[in-house]
């Protein structure tokens, strides 16, 4: 589908011809509002698009296809990412990456966005630093992990949780009987903390913390002494305690208390993103283009607390965005 | 926050003052919708309204409170039960059941409406031919496996299910991984087949049918070699495969293929209820009442097709309602 | 886009070798998921599938589209139309049917499904009359007005105007206000009867009804008077009291009591599917194949209460469905 | 329902024993959620939580009830507000205020939380300077027009408003029909401008800026010729053209274009809040209330990118917070 190689690489802003995108890793609700932002926002700038197909193995494998403004119409509401996504494990050796470089030189492509989480920060930063290659990464991970800015895909995911959260306090409160409920986030307990605010949960199991499992089983207790109308646990999948199956049954055992489980899974990856992630991913996929035509290299396009952020990936890779611990004050006044 | 009992117990219609609802079992959508019809249609007919707490349970204990009409506002659009459910094993004992119908009689309780299921319809069964209990029982069960209607909550679960299935389409597609989803309906199939039509699944698995799970293989493989955009089976918990977890496994096994799980539970049971089960409570609740009116006694009053039905309870205790089977081949044919 | 013509027209189920869809009127939420059933089961069934491009104006203008079983993947659960709809007002003559003939013929196209309303079938009628075109219309209409069958959409759309006003709603509590909603259906009371039931409002103007806005004055004093939690008119907009506005307007003139108004329109043409679209949309259309294939002509492909339903067009348009006028009845004593 | 007075007015928090919470203004989603954190942080503290009903008005007559925390269970997902809100233009005069004073002295009721709009914040601000109430403010307005924060309920408001656009886009793409949309904003551009950039609008039009009709009909115009798929302009119902039937009518004038226009009104208020506003309503809930504890005055407990603020009213009802204008550029450069 693409046309003979012309423009140079490597040259900086001034030489920019054609520039690539691709979503790397899990997939997050907005991959496809910031591809649309890309493609547009090249349009705009007078660049060719072109999408590398299934993440870092697109441009190992050379795959490439044409984004012109018009063929990501009616995309921006859609969940998933219509270049693909998934994990390219063959990506960490250097001759992958090597072959990588080779087919954006070879396709003229002079500068690349990526969309993804820190697996694919890592991934994009040694083909920076390796091949000299120009790009712009965009943060795309239902998780929230990435430092220095929110992440595409949160908002929506965390906001999935919650609707699920919801209906099952139907049943809890109808039966009586709480609830274990898993969230994604295997380092990052940002959705379990935040769906469990918002659901009017009982705790949260994260991660970042170390439970103690008799705080919870307090809470169960004394929530049904004090006939309180339901009893949710919401649990990272990635807590300590193994999960909400292991939570409820150290908790059955301890308060004599039956259960309920509910492991929301691969529901929170996809859906119809919400107005942030659509509007964030459309500002970022927008500023990711234009650090291109500026001749930015290596660095991550963000948004923190409303402000643009641009930040070196080698810094980023150092750290780990960390979740609002004092919300779990929050949700312990709320549940009493 | 009852009165002193007054009226007679057993008189069919024509003495009927004071009449009592329960929802019984798990909770399905649109329960409260019924509870609210029960209470505005018998204050229009002249009679007082009681709700007996937490199903056949608030009948042995004698647990009822108020259910004047202004009591059920602003609940026709809330999953969950305002009355509570839950299964009683304690009313699988005759001395439990007496002890019901001396409450009930002690009440003044002349007429009695039960939400639920088939172990709820068994439970008002025995209660009605040994005591003479005037009571009209209304289907409630996300499952629809009660025959001659269709059952309040069924469409709200199956849509809930397949929006649940839109979403992880979304990561399907994105990473070219099959889903094994599986979806409630221990011995009924009604939400595999509807949910798996719906969300254009590849295949789906029923208690009803024994399935050849290298049909199921075979449809993975030849999905996958015809670049399928994404490849979906939602399996019945109750099947006999043993649900979404091994039968991944087994297919795994046979074609090689990587696979993920998603158990959507309990959100399935929760939730707002849609416009049919909305519509469909409403009449059954209204229904019921006059029936009690009427005089009639230990049957359901269902609507299959459109149709408003009246079956004596005994005869619906001997059958189960079936899937249309032939659904399933028009899976096949749209998954090809 | 389309090769050579070939095969013969008009010769009934066994020369049948391609066929066309198309989708015509005011588009309703399901015809994507229609559209696919019929590319997939003409592929079942060996049939070559074609799409004419907004609706009769493709059949005119010769305009056809591939619609190979792939390049359906992933629409069932889409709004709208992906080949466009839209009346044709030149259809209403016989020079412009003439052309479309012509063109089927010339195409090679031995069959046609049209999806649609009752100017569709008007359309299709004259075109099967006059030129001997094998045709089988489904019907695909949010109003829900053809006779004999369901129609596609309409569950949604009943469903999203349903889920509008429980959010009208509570505003409506909040401020002691009453709301005047207006609903589609100029000629059908099929929305504004079943979302008012499901959404518990008070009253429901239809244009089947002539109403006394006296009642109306008088539910709304008295429910005031009562407390009420909230105060909802739903109106269709082809009530003959004008609209909403109109009604309110009428309304405050008489009682004194301030309201607020509120159009849904056109949100109720869009929007992903509910399951009972989808899964009508997908039976009807595989019917719609199979039909062709047995050779019949100038007929509906419907369901009717559950039950398979095939209606010559020419009956059909003698007639209109009615609502069920008892609902209102329902809709009163719920609302007292 | 409320027992002798006790306790002293205007002591600062020493002396705290009891507080109230009202809901003034137009309802916003996540009012229920910001009462429900204001009672449970209140019972955390040992305060005792009343509600005033109806707003100012309650405070006006005397008219309140008992909060305590399990009363407010089950309500954070609700839209609306328990408490009941509403404008309450006797509140302008010195009387009505003078009347409030007494009565929360009455009630011996030592502090006040005020959620609402700046109407709301005009008259607590006026009961503080001249009664010496002790008030904290939470802003609770979808028009998110306060400054230094983010307000209760637009986060819902403007998914709400998308979620209505997606919908309309389907038939505007099926129909290739323009459609001028209008969103809440009387003085505030903010729904309209999100809105508009997450549903992949063409322009937006805003009370804040003048807008050039011209681009709006060249962008129509140009839209049309490109083949873009849907034409979406969103009108903000302050816009200086006078909203969305005029911007409509205007640009069929100049173009020629035929077009359609949804009003979405009093949708936009109401429904489940979104996560954002759950967690910013129970967190200025609760802050709120430690503010009451720490003996602030005349103050709005806001969050603004992610940062707690505490901005006396004074300062604030000088102040209007302002769209994020260069997001008008990007709308822009998206619809090109």
């Amino acid at each position: 589908m693409i046309i003979s190689p012309d423009g140079e690489f490597g040259q900086g802003g001034q030489m920019l011809r054609r520039i690539a995108v691709l979503t790397s890793g899990g997939d997050s609700p907005g991959m496809n509002a910031c591809i649309r932002a890309v493609s547009r926002a090249a349009a705009h700038n007078g660049l060719e698009c072109l999408g590398a197909v299934g993440g870092f193995s697109g441009l190992v494998k050379g795959e490439f296809v044409p984004l012109p403004p018009r063929s990501v119409s009616n995309i921006i509401q859609r969940g998933g990412t219509i270049l693909k996504a998934g994990r390219c494990p063959e990506f960490l050796q250097k001759r992958a990456r090597a072959s990588a470089a080779r087919n954006l030189s070879r396709m003229g492509i002079g500068g690349l966005v990526a969309i993804g989480g820190d697996g694919t920060f890592r991934g994009v930063h040694a083909l920076c630093r390796e091949h000299g290659v120009q790009a712009v990464s965009v943060p795309g991970t239902i998780d929230n992990d990435i430092p220095f800015t929110d992440s595409i895909g949160f908002d929506t995911a965390v906001n999935t949780a919650m609707q699920s959260i919801d209906k099952i306090k139907d049943t809890s409160i109808s039966h009586g009987l709480p609830f274990f409920v898993e969230v994604m986030g295997r380092r990052s307990g940002a959705i379990a903390l935040e769906s469990a605010i918002a659901s009017g949960a009982e705790a949260a199991l994260l991660p970042e913390v170390l439970h103690d499992m008799k705080d919870v089983c307090r809470t169960i207790r004394e929530g049904r002494a004090a006939g309180k109308a339901s009893l949710i646990v919401v649990v990272a999948e990635g807590d300590e305690t193994g999960g909400a199956r292991r939570a409820g049954e150290v908790a059955k055992l301890a308060t004599g208390i039956d259960y309920r489980v509910c492991v929301l899974g691969h529901t929170q990856r996809g859906g119809s993103p919400t107005v942030r992630d659509r509007v964030l991913a459309t500002r970022l996929g927008c500023r990711a283009v234009e650090e291109l035509m500026r001749g930015t290299k290596d660095s991550m396009a963000g948004e923190e607390n409303g402000v643009a952020t641009l930040v070196p990936l080698a810094r980023i890779l150092r750290k780990r965005k960390e979740v609002r611990i004092d919300d779990l004050g929050l949700l312990r006044t709320m549940s009493e």
